[in-house]
């Protein structure tokens, strides 16, 4: 049976997909420093390996002959999806491929080394060479995918996802969002001079915060019999389904920061050990995508997290970890205070909710015109300003470090995955609002702490549906609509203009 | 070239290798129990990936052909290393394998079931199938290699030594035990009359001794920037030659278990961090094999740290770390009253190292004749107790959990493994014996915690050496001469009689 030989190589696949994991989990959180050059030469020698197994070209015979097997409706779905995973993986030759790495490790490595002193002109020849070889990526996927040059780099982070789609929806939050953000930041002013944010009363040691973070995970549902929170200096998600692997960083001046990181990232960890075990080693069993993935954090951390409901709950969740002292005093406009602060900023991972699209749609507009040709890679600067002026009212044109130089996405070759965020905020609040229609009480049940109905409503609409479905249709089967704005900018009015 | 072939594999291997020892070390230092199914599934197929990678026909012609290449001496050496560890790996039938891994895992499983209870009569029908498939992996072995079947067996773990050259020395040693363990029972029972061992200050925070631990470590050699240490149930050292992760485990009742725990684990480390890096990827490269590798542990062990000139470096490292209220008004004697303790005991992994080669000769003498076919797997509680009452004075007739149902290498189908443990110790003095020739006032160093001149010993005849040679010619390299009883045996006198 080909499907059979198929299910072989998927757990074959899945065995050094584990590996690869557990070593940069590992390499992030235990590693010591000079462990790196092997772990970097083992990782690399392992994705050959996943590669060579999992690109030769009996696999699309086996493809073929397992069509002509008597296949569950199940079974077809996931042969379906592991021939969409087969044709991503083998539209580009080993020849380009091997370039295409090499331009970017190098660019990647030039990108760390001149990025905090700002040194773009350096940097723009290495960064022409990435934005070419995109193009020419774009270019090969986009005739064996039948779909525009930009659409099939999408395709990579977002299955389904189309830029005639998502345009019109970054359209309508753009010009929403300029105006709101003035508005916003006005009733924050009001609500500031009535009732100033108080300072927080540090120091939070890192232990307590720990106990805190695993408290709130907990709550929220995440199973530590499969998985479990570590320390490291960027903060992920990472493992397997099996065996989920969060990491946070703490401060001691404040416990927000590491407990809205640690939230975001449990969202991440809830959809992984939701998934179905069955068919974990085939493609249709994994996670969607990016825009899928970023809605289950966002979920958690906007939708839940910074929920007011939320924090009647966990006020004294946090004195019970903290001490009574943490937030002596503090009633929950206090607390919303830092929760729900806003601001415009150069630098979208610090950006709140409010402002973060905008930084996205600035990316999005740019990247579309550099694969389509239409802006050369020198001129990146130049539009970036003039958006950033637009949008947020600040210039970067003489601080590349704070502008194009700010994330590791393009130097290393990621185009066409900057929209995943923006899209998964928009969904998350868009099942949000499905699942208040479901159960308009669902607020009273934060607030008591209890998450059950929210999870099961996600793990049957979302968790469950792994890879069966495209990132559209999995949004349209889980809220009976296509992506909408208005849920992302409804939610907007209500917390910071009401 | 078929050399670069080769080499090309090797890597290829290292990275599947790398892989394996990382994901063992997060199984038991980090793993969540939740985890355990998929990890076991993914190392089963690396394993599985591996054994298809290295056992190829082709590779046979690959060797030959490299044979035919302009080789340097270092090549040709790697090569014959490489090519003895592919016929080790290939004489098995791939069907005698999976029946014996099945076979294997069942005993394993069975044992660990039974062996609390110590249920001989139930273990009993699956050891009788261990022992009849590691007869007939043996003789397959044999015919193979030109080996006497038990020589065969020893080979894997230890090559180049054969029974021949161990028993007379193992009957050196036994006659001379005998007749020394009573001889250092009466002298420490003289030495307790006139000084009691003190009882310890406990309790040691777990931290506290953490941080000794380490700071012994370092002293000793070991390098921080390629290892860590982290805590497991089971002590061990893993990991690989860039990154070896060792565990230990704590109790707070007192400090030494832990800590000569350590520094037994650091002497694997220390041979593990100093072998060749250009090799790494050839067999030629690793480390030699059992016997070797105890060999180094237990010359950290028993020769450096059970050493009193250690002590006298160490006693004020303890109050340093432990606080001065840790061994309060203790001297010498009182520290090595504790860490020079003797006498019989039925456990092996208890055994102190004067009784620990009487456990080990007992199961060596068994084991050559189960598989020789002079003794039958039903024989073994009655012979057992008759060597343990000569050897130790101590029956076990009516406590199998104690006796034969005591490790897990006979039951997983382990033989010729036992005698690298005493091999190992007899080598450490060996060695030890080899540094004192060349440095007499070694001791000194000792004495200010000075171990470089000890560790530059090791690093040129030991360590460097990796498996350019077997074992017994490492050994005569190393001491100019081959494996003696008689440093061991002057080893205990001096220090359990002095």
């Amino acid at each position: 049976m080909s499907f059979t030989k198929l299910d072989d190589l998927g757990r074959k696949l899945e065995a050094l997909e584990h590996a690869q994991s557990m070593l940069g989990v590992d390499e992030a959180v235990q590693m010591p420093s000079g462990g790196g050059d092997k772990r970097a030469e083992a990782m690399s020698m392992l994705a050959g390996m996943y590669h060579e197994m999992a690109a030769v070209p009996y696999i699309a015979e086996w493809i073929a002959d397992a069509r002509k097997e008597p296949l569950s409706d199940k079974q077809k779905t996931a042969l379906n999806e592991f021939e969409r995973n087969y044709i991503n993986r083998t539209c580009l030759s080993s020849d380009f491929v091997r370039r295409q790495v090499s331009a970017r490790v190098r660019s990647e490595q030039l990108w760390r080394e001149l990025r905090s002193s700002g040194n773009w002109k350096d940097f723009l020849p290495a960064f022409e060479g990435i934005v070419n070889l995109a193009r020419e990526e774009a270019q090969l996927r986009a005739e064996v995918l039948k779909l525009s040059p930009y659409d099939a780099l999408i395709e990579q982070f977002d299955p389904g996802s189309r830029a005639a789609d998502i345009t019109p929806v970054f359209t309508e939050l753009k010009t929403f969002l300029k105006k709101f953000i003035p508005e916003a930041l006005a009733a924050q002013n009001e609500r500031r001079a009535k009732h100033p944010a108080r300072p927080f009363n540090a120091p939070f040691p890192i232990e307590k915060q720990k106990a805190l973070g695993e408290a709130m995970m907990k709550a929220i549902g995440f199973d530590f019999t499969h998985g479990r929170l570590d320390v490291s200096h960027h903060p992920f998600c990472g493992g397997v389904p099996s065996d989920v692997r969060m990491t946070t960083r703490y401060t001691t001046s404040e416990f927000l920061s590491s407990l809205m990181g640690i939230l975001h990232e449990t969202g991440h960890g809830l959809y992984e050990q939701g998934l179905p075990k069955e068919w974990a080693h085939w493609p249709m069993g994994k996670a969607r995508g990016m825009a899928a993935h970023e809605s289950q954090s966002l979920f958690v951390e906007k939708q839940l997290a910074r929920n007011p409901a939320f924090w009647e709950w966990a006020m004294p969740v946090v004195r019970e970890y903290l001490g009574a002292g943490a937030i002596a005093g503090w009633d929950l406009d206090d607390i919303l205070a830092h929760v729900h602060r806003i601001g415009r900023g150069l630098i979208r991972v610090d950006a709140d909710e409010a402002t973060y699209p905008l930084h996205v749609i600035l990316r999005y507009e740019i990247e579309q015109q550099l694969i389509g040709g239409k802006l050369g890679a020198k001129d990146v600067p130049e539009i970036w300003d003039a958006k950033m002026r637009e949008y947020l009212h600040l210039s970067t044109i003489d601080n590349p470090k704070d502008g194009p130089m700010q994330d590791v996405h393009w130097p290393s070759g990621a185009f066409g995955y900057f929209p995943s965020y923006t899209l998964g905020a928009m969904m998350a609040a868009q099942q949000w609002a499905a699942v208040e229609r479901e159960n308009p009480k669902v607020s009273d049940d934060i607030r008591k702490g209890n998450f059950s109905g929210v999870n099961d409503w996600r793990r049957k609409n979302i968790w469950s549906k792994a890879s069966t479905l495209s990132t559209p249709e999995l949004m349209h089967a889980a809220t009976g609509e296509a992506l909408q704005a208005k849920y992302f900018t409804e939610h907007l009015e209500k917390r910071y203009l009401a």
